[in-house]
């Protein structure tokens, strides 16, 4: 008799965007008529840049052309032309990769839930509290934790991340092995200084610990003085592997590109220089075939000038969002984080409500959709997240009917 | 300090492919100015039908225009056009699915190594032998084996596919819970008849088995006396996962697009209707965000009439290669099997030999690359897989190689 993975059972709550999308859709169904201003999900709204629309019709025709023509890659991590480019992309932040070293994949999430496969059961997990879900789901469905008890999971170290320590971690107290650290981070906001990513970086290399560096907002980074990748502190080649998309810079979130990068020097426990890269080698190459060539070839276009410059207009759009989100809260009195190097807000609740409850007076009282906070972790609660991610006129709806509208 | 997986060390050789093209490699660094002709990796060679590639840039020019572009979509299942018309698709077999029951992916190879991870660990898994690697090599990285012994991994319950019974195996004597079963047959290109499948089917519902039946090629049956979908037998549905591709229909194997089906009433162990379904919806919104929405909403051309016919020509023309590769390998007196509801072929190596040793003897004197049989299982120890996806010259040139160079 086939038996189902328990682990799953202990999942404490649908995966967090469905769940909103349900609650979105039996407001809808009760109000007939109403429309809903949608600043949950973070999901990009603009058309594709130019340069990489004209990258995508170039990749479609190759793929029409039997003599340019591509099946399978050589392997599950990614076209040559592709690794290549992110590789020397790094070299910017003056980092040197080898090709070997980075992964193309079909997004971070894929790349953040999978990674911890080629780890241990026996690891301990440590992550940012709040944080993406997919990384405490990742691990419960693995196995790596017990039951959830009062929104933590048994065997998670959760490092809160609270106004007092200006929503980056402390280091953690207990000994933890597996660290997942997301700058700019969904879902505060904050941006990670290179001193306080060092602290994590001395952390692992003592304790032979490894980061999961989730950087796919750095594209969000206008000031240099914030690290885009976490390699640019130094030992962090030894003991990270990093993380990254193109869903938030050039609006890949349905069209799926991102990337991983395990360096060969990266070692622990009994596995020297190269074993850990070539696990994730193996994982990729047996249970991934690689992204879409079509994507990839498409992409490459996003490293010339012109792609450059159209990926920061972009980025600046979504920004500009941002900025007007952030003004009109604060007019309103609320008290806001966030969304100055990062397309997300951190609202604090009113009155100390709970995150679940402000989605529900956000929405009826104003109909914007937004994120409750502690969706994302027991410290996310009394807070709720907003994206920036939307048409302006959309934006400047949603704004307009919380000033209106919000009852404080 | 962090631990790695340690069922990685239990893999018996590197993923099989990547192996041949190191040895092909280094065949060439030997031999400089020799070419070798491909007929090892089942990678398809000819362009795109003009039907997708329209889809294609369509589906791109949606994404360049801010009225049509699409983000994410609401979950990791697919666009619903897509899970529709594949929903529709299978009522032409007589079979009925709702579109929650269709999940799109980026290819048949994730869903086949992810689908034993929604399944609990004291499951045992049976496979045939020889088959697709990525079936046993996905479950020893899970840990649902110990170590290899002589090319067989305790635990596995190998279903041997031999010439004596057609290639097909016969029901497992040993209690066995999850079952992959794959026809038309990568790698010896048998195909299943409705009655073997009923067996395994009545099997499954006595024991409370799952199969997971991989249709990949589904699309190569020229004779509707076969199925194409495992759902065409009474009672699959309550047993039985199918997963496809559009990698061999329409060249899409670096494209990336497949789909499975998980069926409502498939029930195991304590759970019942629509809760395997509802896990592997869980695990593709924690693990995965959805397939390129340009490459499904692209091939949503392939549902067309002109759409079909172009595929179906496609086939044609490979099929066409795998009937002059068997008619030259069998004028020169070698037995071979498959090649004909499928686009693989199944020879017996000349006098006992080994599958590796026939390898380098067909490599150095013919310069052909095909694929050692034993690099799915022990059973195909003795045999060798040539896959008839190239280019008609190549497929000309190699035959005509093989039928001049070949000592015999």
């Amino acid at each position: 008799m086939a038996t189902i993975n328990p682990n799953y059972d202990k999942l404490a709550a649908g995966y967090l965007f469905p769940e909103i999308a349900q609650r979105t859709q039996a407001f809808l169904d009760a109000h007939p008529g109403v429309g809903v201003m949608r600043l949950g999900i973070g999901n990009t709204t603009e058309a594709l840049p130019k340069s990489v629309v004209a990258g995508l019709h170039e990749a479609v025709d190759a793929m029409a052309h039997v003599d340019t023509y591509r099946g399978y890659a050589d392997g599950g991590e990614g076209e040559p032309e592709m690794r290549e480019a992110l590789a020397k992309r790094y070299a910017k932040y003056g980092v040197n990769l080898d090709v070997e070293e980075v992964f193309v994949s079909d997004g971070a999430k894929s790349d953040s839930a999978n990674i911890q496969s080629i780890f241990g059961l026996d690891n301990v997990v440590a992550v940012q509290d709040p944080a993406y879900p997919v990384y405490v789901d990742s691990n419960v469905i693995a196995g790596r934790t017990g039951e959830s008890v009062e929104g933590q999971y048994e065997g998670i170290v959760y490092m809160p991340c609270t106004e007092e320590n200006g929503f980056f971690p402390d280091l953690p107290g207990d000994k933890v092995d597996l660290i997942y650290i997301c700058s700019p981070n969904n879902p505060t906001g904050g941006v990670a200084t290179k001193e306080q990513l060092k602290g994590f970086v001395d952390y692992a290399r003592e304790h032979q610990a490894v980061i999961f560096f989730d950087a796919a907002y750095a594209g969000y980074i206008s000031d240099p003085e914030f690290p885009r990748s976490i390699y640019e502190v130094e030992g962090a080649k030894s003991c990270a592997i990093e993380l990254n998309s193109f869903s938030k810079d050039i609006g890949f979130t349905g069209v799926r590109l991102g990337w991983s990068v395990v360096p060969m020097e990266l070692t622990v426990d009994r596995a020297g220089p190269g074993k850990v890269n070539g696990l994730w080698n193996r994982r990729q190459n047996t249970f991934f075939n690689g992204a879409s060539n079509i994507v990839q070839l498409g992409a490459l276009s996003v490293f010339t000038e012109i792609g450059e410059r159209e990926c920061q207009e972009m980025i600046s759009y979504y920004m500009a969002n941002a900025k007007l989100i952030r003004s009109t809260l604060e007019d309103i009195g609320l008290t806001v984080f966030g969304g100055q190097h990062a397309p997300y807000l951190w609202l604090k609740t009113p009155h100390g409500m709970s995150s679940w409850d402000f989605f529900e007076k956000l929405l009826s009282e104003t109909h914007v959709v937004g994120t409750p906070g502690s969706g994302f972790g027991p410290s996310g609660e009394g807070f709720f997240r907003l994206s920036s991610f939307g048409h302006r006129e959309d934006i400047e709806d949603a704004v307009e009917s919380i000033r209106r509208n919000l009852k404080l």
